[in-house]
């Protein structure tokens, strides 16, 4: 029986935290030469565990289980955020490696092999999900190029590389283990999380415009204030939020700025950017409503509100059956599960589209995570590839069953 | 009878404008090469309207009324902020300049006589309210030269000259014309505002301190957020202000700021700046209530909150008698008054503290100021001179009963 090798596992982790490391940290964003350089290190590794590997024109490095008719793909992405962790992205492509060792090479005719990725530019230092959106099909290098000044020349020493793709005929389901960036499970003693969903996103700046008067000298009727109509909305949202939210719905209201910004001049103008994330679309048009009335309500007051909605991301629900078996495999090693959403958005969120997936998290030390000190325990990294090495088994043998025999 | 002569002051007031004209406005920040000038020029038109008039160390410029044993002080200030307006402080000087010319040197033995007064950095471009305070002897120059940097240097060609002081025995009272500043006075439909107080001033800034969090993976509840609770200890203040004011109680939270200001991290940091005035001491008692418990139910919940007085100011009461013969000498004049506070501060509040003190306002068009379109019809700047004039008889009238015969 396949067994995973906890000391190759975490040397490879360490090995790979090597390329672009800075301090505690790492510092890889997408196609820096520490980037290239950890794929290339990645790609000889997926060679010798005897995967087709190579580095594609957009960056991503792909290993295809050779003699494999049909395979799981795993994986995440290895570039990070400045200043960065060693973990986000880089445990789910180290596990997929890992995995695919201790499987070894597919034997009998028809067995479901396991293919590696590593997605380019996940953390969108050029284009978010760049490397998967090219994966799937969405995007191409050259039309994304051509909108991003500087991805072009980023991509130079990649051109003329074919793209990998994902193969509809081939590929059964993907998975990526994840660090949960949260403290959800580390607060529940629980260390695999079955991500059930992948929320949405909604980021919208808010501008109301009033006019600028002596504080000391203008009576407060006849002010326009721009200032006292943010903080009144502000207020409002918050507390509508509160009631309108689901069990998972986070929100945020991360920027407020007045102007002129004098203790004695009544604010001219104010500007608020707010952002709210759930697992439900009916959660997030509930919120969408409330921001709605409030920049009604402003506007029938007298303060023009402007609104721009400067992300709107649909939640993905990931595949129900692989989720199961993510339950049954976390089981199957004595590891406690908690059901959960993900707060951040992921390479999964795009290969869902196009194929049935599944997302696995292990604990993040104190939720830590876009930061050098971001970590999860040994124990944990360890338990958490035998979970997603269990998961594989249990995928291939429902495969099995469902075409084989 | 004595007579305002309507072109000769208008002709006065736009000549002062001259000095350090910036476009349709004035920039005559104190000790500034116009604002200099300016002194000197009105200086030389003291002494031609017979008054004994000198330049003193602090900057004031000092007309005394000779052979007079008692006067009423009568003046303002010439200085401006950068781009300011031709009006601010300069009408009550240019006033008072024109009641001395009307009222000739003083006749009987025993007479009362008007002497004439510029304060000099009324704006507090080196230390507010500086001349008037040098004047009542709060304040001497070399101690504030000592205190702020740059103002020895800015004094450096006023040094040896002798102080100007308020004489005790002689000033029976001091009147301050000047612009209102704000727009009451236009919206009534009057052009005398007789004050009675110069409203007190607070200026707070609140700093609360939370955590940054990843606004994604975090749930809720485990958020120490700065940001939102300053927003609803503003939303709280906002509504306990409404409730806790009087009737010309102002207020303004001019500026908001939250660290590090992005939608998707929870603020680490929240600054509030806030401001109130009022005439009533009690009032801004009760505001400083309402503060006061915002800074403890914050520290309660968690989210350290640091109060810093940045100014506190207390409200003037002016002389009730003299705002009497303020109304008397407006309805003389067949002016409309109406009885307002000063939302600003003034020389006034400096005098008042030292000797009987009466402020008279004239509209603002629109209620503007500091802002080179700051104007008054010139109707009202000569219906003011004139209601100012009858004020001076009619309080000479009361000291002659009072101490004549």
């Amino acid at each position: 029986m396949a067994e995973i090798d906890p000391g190759r596992l975490l040397r490879d982790l360490r090995r790979l935290a090597d390329f672009g490391r800075s301090g505690a940290g790492v510092s890889r964003p997408a196609y820096s030469e520490a980037d290239l350089r950890a794929r290339e290190w990645l790609c000889e590794r997926l060679a010798e565990a005897g995967l087709d590997a190579r580095v594609d024109g957009a960056g991503n490095v792909y290993g295809r289980a050779p003699g494999a008719s049909r395979a799981i793909l795993m994986g995440s992405h290895t570039d990070t955020v400045r200043a960065g962790g060693w973990l986000d992205g880089s445990l789910g492509v180290v596990c997929a490696l890992e995995i695919a060792r201790a499987l070894g090479a597919p034997g009998a005719r028809g067995e479901v092999g396991v293919d590696v990725v590593s997605f380019a530019d996940e953390e969108g230092t050029w284009e978010p999900w760049f490397g998967s959106r090219c994966f799937c099909g969405e995007l191409t290098p050259g039309a994304a190029a051509a909108a991003r000044s500087g991805l072009g020349a980023a991509l130079a020493a990649l051109a003329g590389r074919p793209l990998a793709r994902l193969e509809p005929g081939r590929h059964l389901a993907y998975l990526e283990a994840h660090i949960e960036q949260g403290p959800r499970l580390e607060a529940a003693g629980k260390t695999i999380g079955v991500v059930g969903a992948i929320v949405g996103i909604r980021d919208h700046r808010l501008e109301f415009a009033g006019r600028a008067d002596h504080a000391g000298t203008t009576p407060m009727a006849e002010r326009r204030d721009a200032g006292r109509a943010l903080i009144e909305a502000a207020g409002r949202l918050l507390a509508g939020f509160e009631r309108a939210r689901g069990p998972e719905t986070v929100w945020n209201l991360g920027r407020i700025a007045l102007e002129p910004g004098e203790a004695c001049v009544v604010p001219a103008r104010a500007e608020l950017l707010l952002e709210y994330r759930d697992p439900d679309e009916a959660t997030l048009a509930r919120f969408d409503e409330l921001v709605r009335a409030e920049v009604a309500q402003a506007n029938e007051s007298g303060i023009a509100c402007r609104l721009t909605t400067e992300r709107s991301v649909p939640p993905v629900r990931l595949d129900a059956a692989l989720a199961s078996a993510l339950r049954t495999a976390a089981e199957a090693c004595r590891a406690g599960w908690l059901a959960l959403s993900s707060g951040a958005g992921h390479d999964a969120a795009v290969l869902a589209r196009h194929v049935p997936s599944a997302m696995m998290f292990v604990p993040s030390i104190a939720g830590r995570s876009h930061r050098c000190d971001e970590d999860t325990a040994e124990a944990d990294l360890v338990l958490g590839a035998r979970v997603a090495l269990a998961w594989v088994e249990e995928v291939r043998a429902a495969a099995a069953c469902g075409v084989g025999a």
